[in-house]
């Protein structure tokens, strides 16, 4: 029993930092390939768990990659597939000697092998399909038919179901007798006689309630079905919002077609953050830490030509008050504090408005005062670092023209960015595009245009 | 029973904008709200979950939130309170009836009330507490004495254990004659006799396999125990890296004090994206969309002064070359846009390196590589723009000179930008700070300086 126990995969203690691969770890590993030690690779990940092993094959190089997974050999865990970044999964598998990745996939759930298959090119995919057994296969075929994103793709097709009219005495019976149970199951899902999901009833409740009790009169309270081309990101969501821990999936009929688990929930919704917070950078697609330059650099790019054309916008506004900046170089050394201090509060704004939308707090019943408030903030912190700027311009350059111009500009400015970083990404999540996504663009150009322009301008009429 | 399955809370179906409080739903219960109906109220919020309820009220305004929260009177449910923003709770607890308030928090769970109570100001919760039995009192008052934000604050204090030397059938025996189980539990904890955790079974297995059975040989094969102070955001991490359903939590001596559910770890992770995509557009601590104005100003408010210390700095730079800029008016149209494009890129690698950093992608095995990576990706895309910007000068402005310096200053600020976007948050984040919070001023200033220290610099040098 005690060998049994410490058969756990056991991850160990690291204080400091919590979870991050250890150097020496690291190292350890590295010298095993460098000497080819195939002993001392598999006694050194053995006790890793696969989304460890996965991250360290992201970690290290190319190179090192290819020598590790040679050596590794038919102890290659499947799981590790499910858990590496796409952009390295092709990579892996291409290394793979054929009949370790039959082993390894074989291994695998269906949900997994789905989430393996759906991202590979076609030829890696057919090959693994190839692998399966014929019932797998099958449920892996038809879980591919739904749309990418889906919660279709997202279920086990394994679902432990019974029937609305039974008891207590009779699921357990029920349970205790099947052979094929799925890996991990923590509700009985109760089923009209068209196979209509009504109700759940947790392991917890169902051992703990006399053999016959009605397993209708112990469902629980909270009951969520999900339709199976329901977005993975509102299924994320839903388990969020409605503390979910799994939840059975519903085909177009209302028929019980599967189950969704919290923690792939929790997978997507990670995935989601990820995919918010790289867009607002400009950084959509990120592959991974490991990509090569040629395609990090092409990832970028559109981003950075998006805002060369927004920024040579913003120099045209410029060019309009040549005249003005030639009499008056100061306005040329001002001006970029303005475009700055607008650009800096149109994306607290957006932020907040973007983030509010996607845990669905922003909506119709209180999008105007929403707006309003980041308008009012706009408006009173503008006027309070106009009259700093104010103050700055008067000291800095003497006269106080110049002070009022810079003031009065910094007022606009900061309004117009309240109002453009609200009212943008709320604009462009009504016309079903990602606010996230292009959001950022639409509001710093604003706030460049109207920064430049108001500061100028004013100068221009008040000064000349 | 039809009856017992319609009381379960449907989450009414919303095809379009799935899970978005629909507007009618909320006229219709603002309806109820001015005609003073109470059993419209009722019947329009008793199909609604607690977590939609909440939204509601964090929805509406001030005004309408009393109202409501009068007129809903002693149906108000406990567990709305613990859905609610920190932002609008105390206003709502302040609201409540005190008999109200204490059948409510009489409902919740251990781990909710500690929720509850801990991010009100001390009057409130202290006035929770005393209307509390003494068991349930005592329980939270312990885990109040836990560090904030660490597992401690996190964990259940119920706990279903086995000694490890147990079979199967004592295990099943035990927990159907237990009285006083938690209301949702996924796993039994095997310990050893000094209380220490050493393995989980789940219910599915427990129930699938034979009495005899020893628990030890059916222990899952990933198994995790949390220390008690443990962050919370690593314990998200370990749930999700390591796919967690329950895992328990020891004390110091290695004794097995709590268990935390991954419903608890999923909201964690969301809090925690929240924070790091608010940290980076320099929002932080965001109460609520209904904050009031003052609260929201005053939060904005410190991040803007120091963009605005930082912007001020950057203008310095370009008052040192006034001269040139008052021969040549070009420059002065032109600077903005070296700096924004250096700014952007700088954006881009700052989220990429604090995004890695959070889901620990980014270590130091791979620092150098990544930052090797980022500087080359400067690079490349730095000359791309370099040529089109060349280009663009000449054209624009006449003469190659100009068309030389904006592409050469192109050029060093996207260096500049894949080298600080990667450098400052990497030295934050040693230094204990978080990089998502103080990383985006650093970046800015250092591409603004760069940018218009190498645009104008080396245009006094050619073109002077």
């Amino acid at each position: 029993m005690a060998e049994e126990l410490q058969d756990i995969e056991e991850t160990a203690e690291r204080d400091e930092d919590a979870y991050v691969l250890d150097r020496q770890a690291v190292a350890r590993i590295m010298y095993a390939v460098d000497i080819s030690d195939q002993a001392l690779l598999w006694g050194e990940l053995d006790p890793l768990h696969p989304a460890d092993i996965a991250d360290l094959l992201e970690q290290i190089n190319a190179f090192d990659r290819r020598r590790l997974i040679e050596l590794y050999g038919h102890e290659f865990d499947g799981d590790v597939l499910t858990e590496l970044d796409e952009s390295i999964r092709e990579e892996v598998i291409s290394i793979l000697r054929p009949e370790v990745l039959a082993e390894a996939v074989r291994e695998l759930e269906s949900d997994d092998v789905v989430d393996l298959v759906e991202d590979l090119e076609e030829g890696q995919a057919a090959a693994i399909l190839e692998v399966l057994e014929d019932s797998d296969r099958t449920l892996v075929e038809q879980s591919l038919t739904y749309p990418e994103y889906s919660a279709g793709r997202l279920m086990q097709r394994e679902v432990v179901m019974a029937p609305e009219h039974w008891n207590v005495g009779e699921a357990i019976d029920f349970i205790r007798n099947q052979e094929d149970l799925p890996d991990q199951f923590y509700h009985v899902t109760l089923v009209d006689p068209r196979l209509k999901p009504v109700g759940n009833v947790t392991l917890g409740k169902l051992m703990s309630s006399r053999r016959e009790v009605m397993l209708s009169s112990i469902v629980e309270e909270t009951f969520h079905v999900i339709p199976v081309a329901q977005d993975e990101g509102d299924v994320a969501y839903a388990f969020n919002q409605y503390h979910l821990i799994s939840a059975p999936v519903v085909d177009e009929n209302e028929r019980l077609v599967g189950v969704i688990t919290i923690d792939d929930a929790m997978a997507v919704l990670d995935e989601e953050h990820e995919e918010d917070i790289l867009r607002l950078a400009g950084v959509s697609e990120e592959g991974s830490l490991s990509d090569r330059v040629i395609d990090t650099t092409k990832r970028r790019f559109p981003w950075l030509a998006v805002n060369l054309v927004t920024a040579i916008f913003a120099s045209l506004v410029i060019a309009q008050f040549e005249a003005a900046i030639a009499q008056i170089v100061a306005l040329a050394v001002l001006m970029p504090i303005v475009a700055s201090m607008g650009g800096n509060a149109g994306t607290q704004s957006l932020t907040v408005a973007v983030r509010a939308i996607a845990t669905k707090d922003l909506t119709g019943s209180n999008v105007w005062r929403f707006i309003r408030r980041e308008v009012l903030v706009g408006l009173v912190n503008g006027v309070i670092f106009a009259v700093v700027m104010g103050i700055v311009g008067v000291l800095w350059f003497g006269g106080p023209e110049l002070g009022y111009v810079i003031g009065a500009a910094m007022v606009i400015n900061m309004v117009m960015a309240g109002l453009a970083g609200t009212v943008i990404p709320v604009m462009l999540e009504r016309m079903g595009i990602d606010p996230a996504l292009a959001s950022g663009a639409f509001v710093t150009t604003v706030t460049d245009v109207v920064g430049f322009f108001a500061f100028l301008g004013l100068a221009a009429m008040v000064l000349l």
